[in-house]
């Protein structure tokens, strides 16, 4: 690596699938999924089920329809659904949650901690009877790790105590999970830990774990039938889907290699605060700095070769397997010389 | 008015027509409006614009079908739209404005008094350039007066603040005036006052005013021709309406004797107060009550014949045409038996 | 009347509330019947309920919006439903029954007369079983009689028939009865005898009844329940209505004066067949008359004080209680001058 | 090829991906196409978009994700759109372009061939003005091949004069080219001479043309930009894509070898009719037989280890890449011996 090169801090999302992978992908098994169930599709599909101890998974192109075919199912007009605020289904899907499943959003402020709702506020927004004219409160999105939050954890405690408070209320829980492996590796506790209680479950393939393309979205079997068929009506029904299930299916053996980012994002992190920086300690592999100017700030970063990106009024940074401790000390240096 | 007598103020939408208004009914000129405009409609229709100061003006059968009749105008799939916290389109219309018009909705506090919201959290809640998949945010909803803040005015000079702030940044803005009468009282000033630069208003003439049916949608002569045809869509397009137009352009000579209501509401909040009550002063012809557990609080009040409705986790009293200042002191002197 | 006089046979839509009308509507006893149910509008209700032998019923401010609260009851998104072609709910309600109510529509040929769909077409419709990726047919609506079709009526025994084809094949069945009254005067039958099997069926007040706003949509105790708070999201849902539906009662009473309406306008269809005009024999009060070029015969019909409408391709005269034998007359009077 | 091997005539759909296919599966290069526009993927949408002789292109997962896009962007609630009977966006998309782009369908008759209407009915179709209550008729759907009229083919001329019929009424005009690789090969013309005058397209590259995944819409520049955000909305935005592109760009050199799937399904049409099945002479690589008992037939073809599917009425079989001339001559021995 030479000071010219660009150091990707803009997501995790921008990893590229590697030589493992690809290899998988080409001597790939597969069939048509729409008339019969690729089987390596039915392979992933299965592993991911049984690491988040549920009964069944369904891929799918991105973790945006796995959220969305989640709410889609859970959700009918005229329900309000709870999530932190600056949720993924609040803040960056298109509105599809609201729009397109029918529900009606309330965020829920962070005074549980960075990204986390405490069990009080949970049990107050879910209020008690309301009029046949009213929203009847139906469902409880969590994230973990919270993106906006800056990769914030929730712990398998207070996870639980979240869950079952909704579901004493009669609410169905939606877990969002696009990077509920970087929340395991951090905890040190498996990812069916985190799950527990919740109906559904979306987790990504192409963030961390490096596939090029997928996320999973997981729950019961009638849940799975039921999302197979939203699925199609999305447009996300594919043919020989095999060949990116088998890069999953590598992906998932990447989970405990997640460790590294976070050492680079905490490495990243206390080189940043001795620079001067305004930055909150990370928990996992997205560091956040509070910045005067957020567009200023992304353009000098831009400038030495660094790059981030805008998140929920800071700049937040990601570290990734493409990116190595090599990286972060360079980017530091870079950012040092200025 | 005897001690049996129950003393409604649940609401202002339980105001009876009075004898005027019933006469006007059945001697309304009328037509059948979806093919010719109701003459009697149309009247009521360009009152209201002249109150209001726009164009054009649409009558619809409740203000929640006004509401939502701006909101599918203004919105598209994928857009973000800002209200105050807990505002009707929020709270109130079965997420209709969310579902139906395809908008995301973001809640913003009340950090400039009860229901208001202050130019700072607006101008950054409006953010800057998004990137192509991010949620565009095209619409600011106000209220006012605001129903769940307790009958919260926003005085002109700031309602002119708020919403040239919001179209600086290209915004719409909606204001849901289904109180606006009550604002204008309370002010001293012209409804028109306080819809300046908004692009549509809704108004309410079946709570305060006394009509039986009916609210008004209003803006630009394009935005009410395309409003009238949404309003088909919904299923909200009558035939001989003149005959609750009517009864609508009598509950307009009404807006002055929004007056007492007011008196009473203060009247109320006083006696509830040396009650030993928590109550927040009254603006307009809401009460806000504050106590341990509401429907205990209900039960009681219903128990000596004295109706109030739960909202926002208060006690809401409502004053009204239908309800006299003698009622007022009837319903403290039993409170005070308790 | 004069020769100067507009002859209005537009539509039915525009019968104008009399006396007893709006004296009705004058003394109307009422309440708020979103908090409260209006006794008005209960009266009206049950009474409906009862004439068309089904459990409950609600008032809705139009057709359009009766019929498409009962789709969006009936039908989840991915569902196929089966109508006559050029049916009310394909045609003429911006097709809210597909994007509000999320089904697709199929319109079946009309191969057992005007407006009537066979057995057999209806059961090749329904088809058998599908993939989960497919389409489920789960609804057939009705429609009697059947507007496009010239106010066309399916006897009970067809009906039933229809019906029970359907039922079996586990579809929900809907009748839009917009003029059922039509068909149960047309057949000497009540109202009842055409209903039987549907599961909710809409019905008219303010066509040929003359009513100035109204409809009702009926079925089953917990489909009204439902229907209640589709009716509010949708907002339909108004304060005081029993001032409407005191016009409605009076309305019920004008069922057997239809077979004037009918009765002129055999009248007329006789009087343009002898004129050259090429006219299907009515079967109720809609005429239905094939002309070379629809907009040069409804502007030369508008020259001499006739009104009419075009409806799918055809000239559609529309025979009500506020034309007189004498107003066909003179209309065939002037026609014949011309 | 034993004759114990299944015969697999359900749908070309079931191609898997050759050795070229996977290897350059393997090696392509790929970025994140949501933040940085995948190179491997802009090289195919670009060649597509060539290809179809329009300005630009973009992937997506599906045809029912990419037909689903272009109704989105342009349809608005209210509109209503033209398609000829039975074609993939009324009967294959779970009613998507309905609910979903909130369009009201108009199946049109196939009045000029299997698969096609004619410019007169397609003009009376659209008909005139219309009120301002009434349905805006704003889009025209094309398929060519049309799958369940059993790959028919729509020829330049006839594809121009319709396009030319609807453009002059103001509508816009989608090609849903699943198979529009076929009926180029069929007419010896290039896809371009197929696409004249549509505003979108759509075609696939996991049908005959033998990819995994994906299929590609296409249009103008400003069209393309308003999809990919219509595409994100749905979850249809993927990180490396390029994976998939790849396969995409080698299936686009197999359109010539769609020859052999057309002479492999004239080749069973001629067998099956020899064996006195009632079967049209096959146009394109899709063979559609009528059969008194669809499922029947299909139960029987299973028994001997050929597969088929049932479409509208009738039994389909589908030839492509994965299914020999020698495979069409086993099938036919197999059915002859029953």
């Amino acid at each position: 690596m030479t000071s010219a090169m660009i150091i990707d801090l803009r997501s995790d999302t921008v990893t590229a699938p590697d030589e493992r992978m690809r290899i998988a992908m080409a001597s790939a098994v597969v069939a048509d999924d729409v008339l019969d169930h690729d089987p390596t599709m039915r392979r992933l599909e299965e592993t991911v089920a049984d690491l988040l101890g549920v009964e069944a998974a369904l891929w799918v192109p991105s973790g945006s329809m796995g959220n969305v075919i989640a709410l889609m199912v859970h959700l009918r007009r005229g329900d309000r659904f709870l999530a932190p605020y600056a949720a993924h289904v609040l803040a960056n899907e298109l509105g599809a949650g609201a729009w397109l499943a029918g529900g009606m959003p309330e965020p829920l402020a962070w005074d549980a901690g960075p990204g986390r709702i405490s069990v009080e506020s949970l049990r107050a927004a879910i209020g008690g009877p309301v009029p046949y004219h009213g929203l009847n409160t139906t469902l409880l999105c969590l994230e973990n790790t919270h993106n906006a939050a800056g990769g914030a954890v929730t712990p398998p405690d207070e996870h639980a105590h979240l869950v079952a408070t909704a579901r004493e209320a009669g609410l169905t829980v939606h877990l969002d999970g696009a990077r509920l492996w970087n929340a395991s590796v951090a905890l040190g506790v498996p990812p069916a830990a985190l799950t527990v209680g919740a109906d559904t479950v979306q987790v990504c393939l192409s963030k961390g774990l490096g596939a090029p393309v997928g996320s999973v979205v997981a729950g019961s079997s009638s849940f799975v039938t039921e999302a197979r068929r939203v699925r199609k009506m999305l447009g996300g029904g594919v043919r020989q889907g095999g060949v990116l299930a088998a890069a999953g299916l590598i992906a998932l053996e990447n989970i405990e290699s997640l460790a590294d980012d976070h050492r680079n994002a905490r490495m990243l992190a206390d080189g940043l605060t001795a620079l001067g920086w305004d930055v909150s300690p990370p928990q996992t592999n997205i560091v956040m700095a509070s910045v005067p100017d957020v567009e200023h700030a992304l353009t000098g970063l831009h400038r030495i070769g660094v790059l981030a990106t805008p998140m929920a009024g800071r700049v937040r940074f990601v570290t990734h397997r493409d990116v190595s401790s090599d990286d972060i000390v360079e980017a530091l240096r870079r950012l040092e010389k200025e």
